[in-house]
């Protein structure tokens, strides 16, 4: 003999943005932390189904709001996004600041160890790697994250630099990094991706510094 | 009044993968052509839809075959998927020879000018493209293009090199040419996404060739 269903889902993922059958809140604020319950839904809806396909109701569900309340807090998709790529970037804003300070001989250096240093960390690779991958697979995502990237990376560490073209200097040293990003920890290709960080670090540092100084 | 549905469809997308209604052909090997227009098929619907969607049953209908015909062809899904990798990377598996034959003083810049050449055209570019989506959103297909992206062009380009490590050396390089790809075709960062190719070329096959020449 068969269990009748009772109609009440199970436990099923504590805090996911997939639990149904609990009430939104409907305090007309979504009441304390409704901005930061959106954001960390959203951030888990865009990294589990990529921008194309994030729903706004899931990620009202995962807040325990209403769905009207998250644009209110953020305002159409595209900008929920943009809230939850400066999130995955936080880490990596420091970096231009980590790359400047200190002399201009061994920029390269510390721009190579702080980038591959935010990667080889899962903590800060998962959610960027969640980022890059609705960037490469939808339009207005990748404009988000260029936008933000450029603004807020590219440009600072260009502006810093003495050479001739900075900004194109600087997107030259981080194509060699974002590529090394692509083999190592996306693709996975042997024997980059085993390949001792120091080693890494050896043989890359010296471009950067390159493309950086304008050898 | 609302007009009836007759439960014919409209004439939808001419030849796509989504057309239905057309009886699939009886043959048993699905008649003259039937390989060739599955995989044409397979590669418009791992284009559109991605690895993880792409659905059997809809490269079967662009194909006016029965399904059990595709896997009869190709075997199970990751098959498809690496035949389809091949059509798109064929234009790419002529770099070894171009990049080789040639002195090694100057295997950087023809590295340089063969990949970047490849992804400057729009013909060779978008099927590339719609392949590294699909390896960026999916682990089973990142393992199949990871496969023959090393066997047929990083350890065949690293034979040849005479060097310490000629794999890593050669990936490395690879790597700088993918981040100059992923900025200036995917995320489209100004200023490298509008740079004259002969100017990526001055800065980018330098680098390149200190990676292979290991200097």
């Amino acid at each position: 003999m068969s269990v009748p269903r009772t109609g009440e889902e199970g436990p099923g993922k504590p805090g996911g943005p997939r639990k149904r059958g609990r009430p939104a809140r409907t305090d007309a604020d979504g009441g304390p932390g409704a901005r930061e319950r959106i954001l960390a839904a959203a951030r888990t809806e865009f990294a589990e189904r990529g921008y194309d396909k994030a729903s706004i109701r899931a990620m009202a569900r995962g807040a325990n709001v209403d769905p009207a309340l998250v644009h209110h807090y953020f305002g159409p998709k595209e900008q929920i996004f943009a809230a939850a790529v400066e999130v995955a970037l936080a880490p990596a804003l420091e970096g231009p600041d980590a790359v400047l300070k200190g002399g201009p001989d061994t920029a390269g250096e510390r721009m190579t160890r702080f980038f591959l240093g935010i990667w080889e960390a899962p903590d800060t690779r998962e959610p960027l790697l969640a980022i890059v991958r609705s960037a490469v697979a939808n339009e207005t995502a990748a404009a988000v994250f260029r936008n933000l990237v450029t603004s807020r990376l590219m440009f600072r560490i260009a502006g810093e630099l003495d050479v001739a073209e900075p900004e194109l200097r600087a997107e030259l040293a981080a194509a060699q990094l974002i590529g090394v990003v692509m083999l190592r920890y996306v693709i996975k290709v042997e024997p980059l991706a085993s390949a001792g960080l120091e080693q890494l670090v050896a043989q890359v540092a010296p471009v950067v510094q390159r493309h950086l100084a304008g050898a």
